[in-house]
């Protein structure tokens, strides 16, 4: 239900940081997500680090949105590295770009998720008035799940009654951003995205906790069960 | 006129290969694209060496298209390391996306590249439908320059006309990707990146100079003069 977001650079400078983070939350997170900065900062290794602390499943979030063969070396790279999963952006278009990328990512195991909308305000000039065409996209190259934000309930609903339940919706956007934990939950996304309110907190496993308990009681409220 | 784009992870591979085609093309090139393969590949230290062997400008392509504070982060780590400027997508949106990245790369120095229009046909599907908000965006940003392919040389003549001398356009897709050495010049540009054709070649500085003959040559039967 939770995915933590490795993002904030500042942060998460120190390694052992990083690290401790990853091993006090991991029996309550559903996997983590590794941002940009951090690749950098930190270079490929993190991603076998994560890896090698937790079982959880590691997501790359390069927000790839390149030409085909780019996307597949750096995919190549990542998943060498041990990532699970990677994001990628569904403007980037289909022909030589996605469809090359989510075929070598099936030869290697790797799963794509689809960047569908985003929680900025700039996401609606250009790519929330091709949702539902990147819902099609999405549905026609069989990806194991999009990104929809939890600031646009609306949308996560309309995704999930186009793509049904086998594609999961994962939701960036709580804390920081705007939205609470378990409202997206609640719209009808599988797993909510939360960085800063954890990675930044003075106790990163207390705050895992916080979030846990407000996403159930959130979702016991909007569903009548747990 | 001429921007070596240093993508190829796979030829790229070893520091010393890299290394010794900055040194032997930077007399004959503008300046040097760092794709994000060879930045994960190498780490972030591959810009101050390219920086330390060449005097040209480098141009990191992470294709940058996320929240205005992740794209932030992500310039400062850049910037730190003598990136002369970066590559973003213009679909992300202004709002709380690009205008943030904007106003710290001013602070920092560090230029800004906006992509319009792409070279693989998926270009077609959503991006390309924008590119004249896309260059109206580009005009009110004030970025230093936009990329628009070589396969399109309507576009770059268009992106010319609106944006004037004053924006700087880059353009990708010769070679591998369809265009010829000076077609994008003709039509326009003020640089071309090449990149296999010049990386994977044998011997990279004769391949260098061949593509410049081969820019010049078309120029001045286009222009008429050198």
């Amino acid at each position: 239900m939770l995915i933590v977001a490795l993002d904030a650079v500042r942060e998460l400078e120190r390694a052992e940081t990083l690290s401790k983070i990853v091993e006090s939350t991991s029996q309550y997170v559903s996997g983590f997500k590794i941002g940009v900065g951090v690749l950098l900062k930190h270079g490929l290794g993190v991603i076998s680090t994560v890896k090698s602390i937790s079982s959880r499943d590691v997501i790359v979030d390069l927000k790839l949105a390149d030409i085909g063969d780019v996307m597949k070396s750096t995919l190549e790279l990542v998943a060498s590295s041990g990532a699970n999963a990677v994001i990628a952006h569904g403007f980037v278009g289909v022909s030589d770009a996605l469809d090359k990328l989510i075929e070598r990512a099936r030869d290697l195991g790797v799963r794509v998720i689809l960047v569908v909308s985003m929680s900025h305000r700039g996401s609606e000039e250009y790519i929330d008035k091709h949702s539902e065409e990147l819902l099609r996209d999405a549905t026609q190259l069989g990806v194991h799940g999009v990104v929809v934000p939890a600031t646009k309930p609306w949308l996560i609903t309309r995704t999930r009654s186009v793509l049904g339940s086998r594609v999961l919706i994962y939701s960036p956007g709580i804390g920081v951003q705007g939205a609470e934990p378990g409202d997206a939950l609640c719209a009808g996304a599988d797993y909510e995205i939360i960085g800063r309110l954890v990675t930044t907190a003075p106790d990163p496993l207390s705050a895992v906790k916080t979030v846990r308990s407000a996403q159930l009681e959130k979702v016991r409220a909007c569903r009548g069960f747990p």
